[in-house]
């Protein structure tokens, strides 16, 4: 697979045979010289997202007022229709744009232990997993009187489905992972590890923010459960944009979530009823959603859409893999070591380097003019954007950390300061 | 009180001497010709968050990339500091801009029934509450094994102190009543009823949705435990922008809330630790903020502090009795009662009034050029705001109002089909 990438290859040659190229047309580019691999953490704005959101702020906010509301309420709805076709292999009717990630999770792990019979009170998780979902699973555990059981997860290859199938039995109510290891882009095994979870009887509840918009999310055909991600990574919302959840439809009935707001109502504006939550995956909302926000993450997906994840993850991969080809022949003969699976196939949309002066090393490529980020312990993760990222740009960015480390001009830079930038 | 106001007065006069009519002048006008009397639901975009906004998608988001967390991670609690010196009578680090009002009223009704011991399950609040506000306290009180009391309340003259405290006892864990009645305007005694609630031992919960940013709310010198509030009403901070929620410095440690999202963490960023919350108000925080939608809230907060809360107050309660002595002098003899507290100083920022055809009425108006809202049954709520309505839209929206009745021009139109708008 990937035969015909090398270290030696002329990228330029792929950049322009590129289908995606033209995509990088339609970022809004104020730094266009920098090379930016970190939209793993936050993508570049789409021009689209950014004119959505102003034709909110200054066409429909001031013209339409409150009579905006007609068009605005469905839009969680809208826009999670579209992101289930476009990005999650799911339904219509089956995910919502809303609140934040943590929220979301908190809310679906909570309808799963409340929905879970007493003598399943476990919640099976990895130490690996991303630090918000570690500590809402535990808040959740102790709130429901249960208990967060923990799988050791190598940080640099991912969780392992046997480890998980160890974890599990009939104590277990839920099993809730990262589809992609926030630090080493490792790729879970969304298939087998579902089916795991399904064999001891619980429910699955996938994190797909380091996946969506990058990998191809197949949750229909792997049965999953319950999911949430977040849409300012590879979906390129913006800072803070909403979160998204996703409920199988046949869980709708027998799942509730704690947090019983008014747009979960079944009749939202029949004010005088008591709490009767709404049938479809709407039962899952639950205050007025961030319209400007909401609109963004729509524009954002119909540009994933025009795109097509199946072209978005095989760019995805060939730059990851072009990237691990070059490290492997130019960084790890300056003390660099790959903290990401061989496999292609195993990663997500970013690669992560390990040198021990990583700190020094992530703050002179941005004085380079390569964005980067770091994670502790002493890792650079390369993220991958299929969108606006070209192979020629993946090629500097390698030249240039191997110029840093062959010339030491990190070493000017003060030691990591413990602090994740 | 108010004795300069009367339905024969000139009201040209009041506007020409407004010591905030400049304030108009700041918000984005699109239609200016409309008579906007729905600010208690959406106000008017002020030209500044707009900007604010617009910074976010077309200037920082684009030029800073990742790094602009660096001064985007503290804008909710920055955004708090100054809702809280500048409209809720708080002090800096009690309150922190986040979330969805329901969602942050779940997070305070929940840490205060954790905290709470045993004994002290039952939560008050009253029946004519706001939707999501007694929903949600519904979901809290079965999530901790309580009980939901709800005290009856006259849906025109608001919750009644005395009612509240036979409601309260040695049983109760908390009070959450809302500050302005959604329906009728009516302003709850904060001082009176947060004593009720601290000589039961319990806390007190507000929802300030209808009050910030109109009432001059003075939550310190009420020595109020707990609350929460929007800002896409009086504070015009836009369609769903985010919520606020404050906590009374000394009770920080006393509460920890159920949703241990990252962003409450002590070190967010020492990714390896287990959950240990932060001291301050930071632990009431859950995820990652919607960055637009806080610089929003922190520009119209800006407005505010400008204006004045008492000035503000002031304007909205002579607008407020100019209205009522209107409809006494013009409505009531052609249908309309008024379905809001006689006294000024017993309402909030919005007047109601009631008539069998209110439905109707509405619809007329709205072709007419006047914005209100409708709510069941049979009324019609008319909200002021300081900065941006003035005495003569008052007076020419009630003689619409009056001339749409006395020619019957309302018949025309359908039946309330049932939904509020």
């Amino acid at each position: 697979m990937f035969d015909d990438i090398h270290a030696e290859a002329d990228p330029t040659v792929w950049d322009a045979a590129d289908p995606l190229a033209g995509f990088r047309a339609r970022f809004s580019l104020d730094n266009a010289g920098v090379i930016y691999l970190d939209g793993n953490s936050l993508g570049r704005p789409p021009r689209s997202v950014q004119a959505a959101m102003r034709d909110i702020i200054d066409g429909q906010w001031p013209h339409s007022l409150i009579k905006g509301w007609d068009h605005w309420i469905d839009l969680p709805a809208r826009a999670g229709d579209r992101l289930a076709g476009a990005a999650l292999g799911a339904r219509p009717g089956e995910v919502l744009v809303s609140d934040s990630t943590s929220v979301n999770l908190y809310k679906l792990a909570a309808a799963a232990l409340a929905a879970a019979p007493p003598g399943r009170r476990v919640i099976v998780t990895d130490d690996d997993n991303f630090p918000t979902d570690r500590y809402v699973l535990q808040g959740v555990a102790e709130q429901y009187g249960g208990e967060l059981r923990t799988v050791e997860t190598d940080i640099d290859t991912g969780v392992d489905p046997q480890a998980v199938a160890e974890a599990v039995g009939g104590d277990t109510a839920l099993v809730s992972l990262s589809h992609v290891a926030y630090r080493s882009g490792a790729l879970a095994d969304m298939t087998e590890i579902t089916d795991v979870a399904h064999d001891a009887g619980a429910l699955v509840l996938w994190d797909l923010c380091h996946s969506v918009g990058s990998v191809d999310v197949a949750l229909r055909d792997c049965d999953v459960d319950l999911a949430v991600g977040c849409t300012y990574k590879h979906v390129n919302a913006g800072p803070g944009a909403p979160a998204f959840l996703y409920v199988r439809e046949d869980l709708h009935d027998r799942l509730r979530q704690p947090i019983w707001g008014w747009f979960s109502q079944a009749d939202q504006f029949d004010m005088d009823a008591g709490y009767r939550p709404q049938t479809g995956v709407g039962r899952f909302a639950v205050g007025t959603p961030g319209v400007v926000g909401v609109a963004g993450v729509l524009a954002a997906t119909e540009l994933i859409a025009e795109a097509g994840m199946p072209a978005i993850r095989e760019k995805s991969m060939r730059l990851g893999e072009y990237a691990a080809r070059l490290v492997a022949a130019r960084l790890t003969p300056l003390g660099f070591t790959l903290a990401s699976p061989a496999d292609p196939l195993r990663r997500g949309g970013h690669l992560t380097v390990r040198h021990p002066q990583a700190w020094q090393i992530s703050q002179a490529m941005r004085e380079a003019g390569v964005i980067p980020d770091y994670r502790t312990p002493e890792r650079i993760r390369l993220g991958f954007a299929p969108l606006y990222n070209g192979y020629t740009e993946v090629r500097d960015a390698i030249d240039r950390m191997a110029e840093i480390v062959s010339t030491e001009a990190h070493v000017a830079y003060p030691a990591d300061p413990g602090r994740v930038t």
